[in-house]
């Protein structure tokens, strides 16, 4: 299986600009990344940062300064097109077991509560798309088997994909995830990693005072 | 299984006043009430509301007008307490397969967007407590067939139920669900019945006129 990590090196993490200001949001979207990158480490698979500029980060990284759903695209354009063996072609087999070898996946680089549990529920999942809705109606990590599928992150991309996929006649299997689902963009996100995370960007947010602050209604962060 | 689904009768969904008035507040609660009840029984389970009034739901209702956290653990002191067969009541057996009829649950009542594919991951987690965290820090489901655990749903409750069930000596399995995370407390929540719902609630939301609206970042509603 390849699996891609998209990650933008201009300007990263801009909705926490009122918290955090451009160095700290550089260095905590770095901080994310290496526990996205772990964790995928940890379901077995090796995976490719697709970043917009060079950037190193322990991992190879494939530059490409496209919007991230040409550079998606252009990477499955260049992976689920190549296989030779085209009996994993035959989209009429949806009960056989699948094989993650003949699959794309593409996990974004700000799910700094993924665990290589809830990313092996993911690339195991059955289906020509399997996908982890993100909160909002984003798309936050995919797998995809099906050379007529193609991404849209733009809007409401997990609706977008659904559609996609019946349009291409690709099967879909949902897979329901709180840590796939948390995409750390917002000040309120950050609480999700000081409750669930326990990795580098939990740890970086605790270095820069960051803690839990439990009013009424939901828990948020104060930073000291 | 007891599967209790606590509900207030009194100004339910107060941090939805800016988009529902009281009225459309208490019937948009019961419409999620509804799909919560349709999908515990989904589950092969019968579920029992705890409400604080008496309320028509086509459920049984127990009335109980104390706080949430003593409500609870009043139904967990009748429930785990009265097992007349003390094999279940060996919490050192943790590998082995536990039954559903030892256990009691509670799932909160604003959980639109549950199915029985997600209650059913929770309701047949291994361990002593089984939680489904809320965004925020909450605790929206959980499993309890521990004598010793007892609830707080007071602040960062999720925090606090693993403390708890670490100081009683249970072991604890967290289920990991976008579906269980999401309680519907805030006007952003709603994007999410309307990206994933399709129950009552989610009708509920369209036919009072709620849209999808996709603007930079995460989907909000719109009022139309």
């Amino acid at each position: 299986m390849d699996v891609l990590v998209p990650f933008s090196t201009a300007d990263p993490k801009s909705r926490l600009s009122d918290v955090l200001d451009a160095d700290e949001r550089a260095a905590f979207s770095r901080a994310m990344l290496a526990d996205v990158i772990e964790a995928v480490r940890g379901t077995g698979e090796a995976p490719t940062v697709l970043a917009t500029a060079p950037v190193e980060v322990g991992a190879p990284v494939v530059v490409d300064d496209r919007s991230l759903s040409t550079a998606v695209n252009a990477a499955l354009d260049g992976a689920i097109g190549r296989a030779d063996d085209t009996s994993h072609r035959d989209h009429d087999d949806a009960g056989a077991d699948r094989d993650r070898d003949d699959a794309v996946a593409v996990v974004m680089a700000d799910l700094a509560l993924a665990t290589p549990t809830a990313l092996g529920r993911l690339f195991d999942a059955d289906g020509d798309v399997a996908i982890a809705a993100g909160r909002g109606g984003g798309t936050n990590a995919l797998v995809v088997r099906h050379p007529g599928f193609r991404v849209d992150y733009h809007g409401a991309s997990y609706v977008d994909h659904l559609r996609i996929a019946a349009a291409a006649g690709a099967s879909v299997r949902e897979v329901d995830s709180h840590r796939l689902a948390t995409d750390v963009d917002e000040a309120s996100d950050l609480a999700e990693v000081l409750v669930h995370g326990d990795g580098e960007a939990a740890g970086w947010l605790r270095s820069a005072g960051f803690a839990l602050d439990a009013g009424d209604g939901r828990v948020g962060v104060v930073r000291e």
